[in-house]
């Protein structure tokens, strides 16, 4: 069994502490008993391993996300890579085709697809082995996940099991319905579809044939920015007919909007924030350094990142999308797999950066056409590579690095460099990588 | 006739735009017909000059806001600078006796005492003609300025008139009387005190001498520190028995709170702010880059500084001060005669700021004993000077300025610096001024 978790989207509903970069599978807002804050894909992570004691994951996710998931998983976790962004279905089929053509997995191998964002008890991953026993040991094609609906919801998928068993055959699948269809299929004992599909690799790799026109791991990647951008629900589940549904039976929450992510928070704040007694039903998420005063709030929440702040009644927060997409600023925060970069300042011809390393990383070796740098080593010791000359810098050492100049840094301890960028034509494409 | 603007107060009730260095006097905040912003100390100098062509004026303001107020103010006018914090009736004596004994004004001119906050109509300062012949010609040593009151409020100071006249001999003055007490001065046809003092300068430098033992302004300054913190009112107007009132028809707020400064805006929003449809009543002020989404807010006022994030439904507002002192950090945001200031990182031993000095001005030549610094020129031209050797500097240029070493920058254009101060106690104390 090798179970795909699907980590791609832009997460523009949790703005301003999703981004393009980040998307809200690693904001760290989850409580857990000893304090620690862990972020959603780190949530599943954790259940998915006390679930199994041995399990395969591999993860498919946009190129722009690599570096910040790598923090995430473990090292030897696998990483597909969509080289743009698609929906689920060709996310799947690419994830598919590189199981079987890189890692050699036989395409009788059931594989269980799951989103990287159910809010969930740990008995729902429970589930994904009775529904690879039902891919080995049963005549369906696809297997689903259903959950107890609790309102006629347009937001999913919903599945009609011909009996009210724990395990059943499907009679209809339909995505989004509209409320008052959605209404019927509740009465007909239909169940929401927890976005969970298991199947064979071969049934994936048949489909994409059919419907992409490819089915290796080459054609898929090298054609995929016109593969369709289609859903895996709607291009597959929709028309097969030969569906088993597994039932799970507990919480299931989508925490996909400010509204739903506040009901399971543990704290009613994170990061610096203090509340007037008159404050209810409130939550301030803080990411930023400047203090937060809040008062006489009712159920309001506050979201407040370099990136920007949101302050929305918390039933208005599910409406974000277009205004947030009405902003175009330069991303502030940046994980990276070597630590964390922080815009610190934005001027006319010049851009001003906290990069933070960890001990031990490095950046990768790279060189810029259009801006020169200088760097001011504030904390730790380290070395730096100019055009291949290597160099040991400490606190209150500057480099000066010309555009043009190959140049990286190496952290021998924690590091922290201030960088000012100064050109005319900032841009975060403007890097050239080289080997060293 | 002399006014005597004061100019002090630490402004915590409009964190985070006021602090300890920018009172609430100096936010721009108020629309006027042509869209410029301009502060409350703006607004009163313009509404003074409209309503006197000659007039003498003279700011009474603490230490540190001494850099700030020469920007907002014209060349000629006066500043007396108290040593220390102190409350309005050393303030008023220390101004008193500077106009006497460094401005060898005749200590018979009448002063007019005025606060530099009043949210007025214009003639409210076309009374202080009346309020100076009375001074001159009346027998009244003292000439207060009576509003009609609105409420039985417990924050002013209540003048019980003789009669129901334009001016009128006052029988009681009360500062801040109880609710019910303020509710019996009502209905005995009392008015709220404006705030605004005229009296000779003999007269405040008399009461000064009695009660403060000075009345010399060598003296007065050498001792401030040991002088009672203790308002004019208190300690004057309370015990004088031969006063007179003026009364003034019009509007007059106190916007100290932001409840009350919001109800004078003639927008919804300063700064970067997108609104749902669901917003009623509510006012963001945002001074940082940072964007702001504001969704179904209701009676709430967001205010947005480097210093901090406010968000609080109105009425609550006034009561933010206990939450404002709780907060100890770094001020982010500092403006200086020669610019502005942004403290844009804060590390452990380290602390970045970005300079930005306008064309023609120069910093203070000085140096420091625990910190280094890195100067990174990010836009326009000038001439640093290191230890008495002058540079000429431009885009890009790096400059090191160990500790000790004497420096300054003269801005030949407009100018902006990135400084990177490192050291493992940087203060602001951590500064020794020299002459070029």
């Amino acid at each position: 069994m090798q179970i795909i978790l699907l980590s791609g989207g832009s997460g523009k509903r949790l703005w301003p502490l999703s981004n393009e970069i980040r998307a809200k599978q690693f904001i760290k807002i989850f409580g857990t008993v000893d304090e620690y804050h862990e972020s959603m894909l780190q949530r599943v992570l954790r259940q998915i391993h006390k679930n199994f004691s041995q399990v395969s994951i591999i993860v498919s996710t946009s190129r722009n996300q690599k570096s910040i998931l790598k923090k995430y998983v473990d090292a030897d976790t696998d990483i597909s890579i969509e080289p743009c962004r698609r929906n689920t279905f060709p996310a799947i089929a690419l994830t598919a085709a590189y199981l079987r053509d890189v890692k050699k997995i036989s395409d009788d191998e059931p594989i269980i697809i799951c989103p990287v964002d159910p809010y969930v008890e740990d008995n729902f991953f429970a589930k994904f082995k009775d529904m690879a026993n039902l891919v080995e040991n049963s005549a369906a094609n696809l297997v689903l996940l259903g959950i107890n609906p609790t309102y006629p919801s347009e937001k999913y998928g919903y599945i009609i099991p011909a009996e009210n068993n724990l395990v059943s055959d499907v009679l209809e699948f339909k995505e989004k319905p509209d409320s008052k269809t959605a209404q019927k299929y509740i009465q007909r004992g239909g169940l929401w579809n927890g976005g969970v599909f298991a199947c064979k690799i071969s049934y994936v790799l048949e489909k994409s044939r059919e419907l992409l026109n490819f089915d290796t791991c080459d054609e898929l990647f090298k054609n995929y920015s016109e593969l369709p951008n289609i859903s895996f629900d709607y291009a597959v589940v929709e028309h097969e007919k030969n569906i088993k549904v597994v039932r799970y039976i507990g919480d299931w929450k989508d925490v996909g909007t400010w509204n739903t992510l506040t009901e399971v928070m543990t704290e009613k704040n994170i990061g610096k924030v203090q509340f007037d007694d008159a404050c209810e039903n409130s939550h301030v998420i803080n990411e930023t350094d400047m203090p937060i005063i809040a008062m006489g709030l009712q159920n309001i929440v506050v979201a407040a990142s370099p990136d920007g702040i949101l302050i929305a009644d918390k039933a208005r927060s599910s409406f974000i999308k277009p205004f947030a997409e009405n902003i175009h600023e330069q991303i502030k925060f940046i994980e990276k797999s070597w630590g964390v970069y922080k815009v610190i300042d934005v001027s006319e011809g010049s851009l001003t950066i906290k990069a933070i390393l960890d001990a031990g990383n490095r950046m990768r070796y790279h060189s810029h056409e259009y801006r020169d740098e200088v760097w001011t080593v504030i904390e730790g010791n380290g070395r730096v590579v100019l055009d291949g000359r290597i160099k040991s810098v400490a606190v209150g050492d500057v480099i000066k690095i010309p555009a043009f100049v190959k140049h990286t840094i190496i952290a021998d301890t924690d590091l922290k460099v201030i960088e000012v960028q100064i050109g005319e034509d900032i841009t975060v494409e403007d890097k050239i990588l080289w080997e060293d």
